[in-house]
């Protein structure tokens, strides 16, 4: 059981971090790393799915031996239910935060806040058409709040079905219809998994997989797309820009503040203030040059698909840049802020600050963030960063490397716009062959894989195949370091794909956004399917979240899946103990839905499965392979 | 590690359980104390909270060589976040029930249903004044209507609060109020947990305490009680009858059904069909001498409060009543149906029936039920039952002992009324202390714990100390076959009671209903606190789960720890792994809501700890100890 250790150069493919593991070393800090070795060998039941805590007449584990836990349930139940909760926090996470959307439109449209605005009116009034609202001669403010109003009740459970249910092709809703999973309410569903999951309640392993898919389906096309769509209208619809990327962002010489976790609403305020005079001055007389805001994670994709801010990194680079020792602050709304970081910043002078009711941190200084509050509090918290400039310890900084360039902010919008208002150009490049189809690369950094070596190669290899990659989340992060974001990457591309690209001047891996932002993608799978009158599974396309870790991950392969969409995993969820869960998982659903997982840690391999599908799908269109 | 084989005399205390358990022997067939031996010894992490499958970097198991997760979280954050979906899970199961009966008055109100009507007219127009709704001149569809939105509104997240919030004390909603647990939604709040215990967002134990409490309020005086308060207005409000139980009540010349699980919904119209006279022509034919309708469980206290169904058996009953090899059917809706009881059913020819989308049962017959089949089904399903007494092998079958008698119907309403319409005689009775003070008895049966022992002794414990006994859920067959819901049980209790019980002519044990309906007994509490102008905390009340098993009970447990009841329970959930939680628990949470959990396995030192509490009380308020 007991592994080799991994050396530094199986731990990540990038130098930066290489530098911050070995000064985390040097300076005593533990990091993911550690605590990954630590804990590994896993527990062989809790890796398969087949423990179960849901009652006190257990804890149970199921084994040949032991093939019931006292309730009755077997390996099938048990995995279905671990894996249903599984994925009802990942979609709870994504729309709890599409829900904080809805709730600052509703502020807006209420007259509540000033803080916040609508800065792109014209997708308000889109949107409000989309959804079934009457738009005519209704001004902003109202229509704000009519569009806010609507959207809380795609939570609840009225008898109306999801908004942006008009954006499904026809064919996709009959059959899940047909299969009894349209999602009726966000939170309605996911609730209803915690009770199916009770003991006692759905014990049938096929039912609770179709319900999973149900309010992952709530998720995407629901919670993540409204999550999505109010961001951009609250903070602006993103437009193609510039920006950089990795460690080397941080400045030696400025006041550090680093914005992580998943929500704009708060960063966007910190970089309104950041740009504040009297702040900028306050941070000269402490004796810096200016100060640099720059994001992690998701908070900072946001930021960078909207505002060009500066990405410090991905997941596994978190914990790395506070050990720069140049980070003033590190400021958190919520998701995958690993609880480490309080414990990492208390190594140097940085200071953590949380700022949501919803996510505090033991140990951690909390200043909470409101709709009427936002802008002053950002003020002080930046302020609180200038201190802290002061009792930087210049020895203990060491930055590592030189930023990269990048492209970002290919909104739906953007790219529609690049193509003059229709997909008719892209889907011309399809059929002629020239784009082959597009794959969505999507998803976290996990430490039981190289740190974003999947991500990378998975990438470079589909675009030598003429295939053109979307990416989100943390993937972003890889990709830019790689410099696959840059249109001279078009140089790296298939003969077809790189003349797409020089002609539009684009990268042949296009940001999209965030994790909630795969939303993005599934709507504009809807909009090429309903172009060409077939439904999501017959298109051309795959995603991939080739160093997945989290429950939201999962939640977004399933919306995935469940929308047609065949979804490669760089390594499985918990659910090998189940022969039938993890069959319906790898085959079985694409008789049911037209799409299925993969399980692939070999991105040259994930890249041959992947081609093997989109030769497929562009056969059944009757296209060239 | 290895224990010894309990002897059937420690398995149960009653006679017809044991003597099922010996016949399961002989037969064959696996009982939940087989696979409980089985699942012996449990493992430790899991026991004490202490493991986590909550991303794909772990799973984890803390202890002190190991402290922190892959993630960063230690001990008491891992069971604080495991707790937290603990508890949800509960909450969504009793909220997602209530949202059924919703449901079903919505479609009285809309005319969509003939199956189901409102029974209890007045009680409808009382809610209806209760949550804020004008009633003047209202018929009673328009009503049904009104009532069912509004509650549908209490399970989203529009900003008004919950509707029974009018129902808690002052004191109580300002103390809510300041440590920021009001409920807002039902439904959004079991929701934030999910998204408070993905990875990286509340990593604060303390924080996402308080969400639990919070988010069980939201079950206790939202979910559960509009459970409640919707069945009564649909199959009328419980009134003082009487009723039998134990094994007994199982009829060896008629057919025998069983229903099992928690709604009124669809066992109310099996009743309706087995008084059917075709039916019961049709079984005569097949030569029964009539159709025996039981329940099991809370569909069985729901039949048992209304009507006077007889009770087959609690919890641990469920697969020992198959074994008598005399039941032709057993018909479930949701929660607490051990997965197992489909094995069991297939080792005789009892038939078993899943009547809802959100509770399937591998290997089992799926009949169902809605708003517009309901009637129609359940004559479908009597019909399978006659067709199988035909099948019964009368070789097989033991039917142990004889039923005992119990009086039920204990509502509010009817306590009330018994009381004049006021509840200053029961005030009264408490000043001059002769009910020294109350104590609801809830919850389930553990197999871990000697079946039904610990909710007898206790019950017998308190009213020999002048403390009336309110009963509900498993709890209930079990005081009802030691014979202590008669009136006769007076002469068990101290003089006091004993004389009120005497005057009034009811037992010191009252039945009060099924889980959900642990909701009346809040109300009660409210109606008592705010009558004495005082908070829950401050009467001379308690709560026991002596005998507890399930996520459920853990959410009761919890609101009414919230709602200032302390609170017994005979075992601790999975927390021990984390100090600061299991301080707070029991303890802690005395500072913060008035009241606390006490974990005792013994009945006679848990009736020592809550008198000590109800001492505590009487002598806060003024009165004789």
């Amino acid at each position: 059981m007991a592994k080799e250790k991994r050396s530094i150069d199986d731990l990540t493919m990038w130098d930066d971090a290489k530098q911050m593991i070995r000064k985390a070393e040097k300076d005593g800090v533990e990091t993911v790393w550690d605590r990954l070795e630590q804990q590994t060998p896993h527990c062989p039941f809790c890796e398969q799915g087949l423990t179960c805590q849901k009652c006190v007449m257990g804890p149970c584990r199921i084994s040949e031996k032991k093939p019931r836990g006292v309730c009755g349930a077997d390996a099938d139940l048990t995995v279905a239910r671990n894996f249903g909760r599984f994925v009802a926090a990942g979609a709870a996470s994504h729309s709890d935060h599409g829900r904080d959307l809805v709730e600052t439109l509703l502020a807006i449209g209420q007259g509540k806040t000033t803080d916040y605005t609508v800065r792109d009116e014209e997708k308000l009034r889109r949107i409000a058409g989309e959804i079934g609202l009457d738009v005519a001669g209704k001004d902003t403010k109202t229509l704000a709040k009519e569009v806010a109003e609507s959207m809380t009740q795609d939570f609840g459970f009225a008898t109306k079905s999801l908004g942006f249910m008009s954006r499904v092709p026809a064919k996709r809703r009959e059959l899940w219809k047909k299969l009894g999973i349209t999602p009726r309410g966000i939170d309605r569903d996911i609730v209803e998994m915690m009770h199916r999951t009770h003991m006692g309640v759905d014990s049938d392993p096929v039912s609770l997989c179709l319900h999973s898919a149900r309010l992952c389906l709530g998720d995407g096309w629901g919670g993540s797309m409204i999550g999505t769509e109010l961001s951009d209208v609250i903070f602006g619809t993103p437009t193609p820009t510039t920006g950089k990327v990795n460690l080397g962002v941080i400045q030696e010489d400025q006041v550090n503040i680093l914005v992580h976790g998943h929500s704009p609403i708060v960063s966007e305020m910190v970089l309104a203030a950041v740009n504040d005079p009297d702040l900028l001055a306050a941070a000269k007389a402490a004796g810096a040059t200016g100060i640099n805001l720059a994001g992690l994670c998701c908070t900072g994709n946001e930021l960078l698909m909207r505002q060009g801010v500066p990405m410090a990194g991905n997941h596994l680079m978190t914990e790395l840049a506070i050990i720069t020792g140049a980070v003033e602050m590190i400021l958190v709304d919520y998701q995958c802020i690993m609880p480490s970081l309080v414990q990492v910043s208390s190594c140097y002078h940085t200071k953590f600050i949380s700022t949501s009711d919803k996510a505090k941190f033991a140990g951690a200084e909390h200043v909470e963030f409101n709709h009427t509050n936002a802008k002053e509090q950002a003020r002080k918290v930046v302020r609180m960063a200038i201190e802290g400039f002061k009792l930087r310890d210049k020895s203990r900084v060491d930055i590592p490397g030189e930023p990269v360039e990048l492209m970002t902010g290919f909104s739906n919008e953007a790219i529609l716009g690049a193509l003059g208002g229709t997909p008719d150009p892209l889907i011309d490049a399809i059929k002629a062959g020239a784009v082959r189809g597009a794959v969505g690369i999507v998803g976290c950094n996990n430490p039981k894989q190289k740190h974003d070596y999947v991500h990378v190669n998975l990438a470079k290899e589909l675009i030598k195949r003429d295939i053109l990659v979307l990416v989100t989340g943390c993937a972003t992060v890889a990709m830019g370091k790689a410099g696959l974001m840059m249109p001279g990457a078009a140089s790296q591309a298939g003969d077809g794909l790189k003349a797409v690209c020089e002609s539009l001047g684009i990268p042949p891996v296009l940001h999209v956004g965030s994790c909630v932002d795969n939303s993005r993608i599934l709507h504009l799978c809807g909009v090429l399917a309903n172009a060409l009158g077939v439904d999501i599974a017959d298109l051309p396309v795959a995603a991939s979240a080739p160093e997945w870790y989290s429950e939201k991950a999962a939640a977004i392969g399933l919306y995935a899946v469940a929308s047609g969409i065949y979804t490669h995993l760089g390594l499985p969820p918990n659910i090998t103990g189940s022969e039938m869960v993890t069959g319906l998982a790898l085959g079985g659903l694409n008789d049911v839905v037209g799409a299925c997982f993969a399980v692939e840690p070999d991105p040259f391999k994930a890249a041959d499965l992947i081609d093997a599908r989109i030769k497929a799908k562009r056969k059944g269109l009757g296209l060239s392979e």
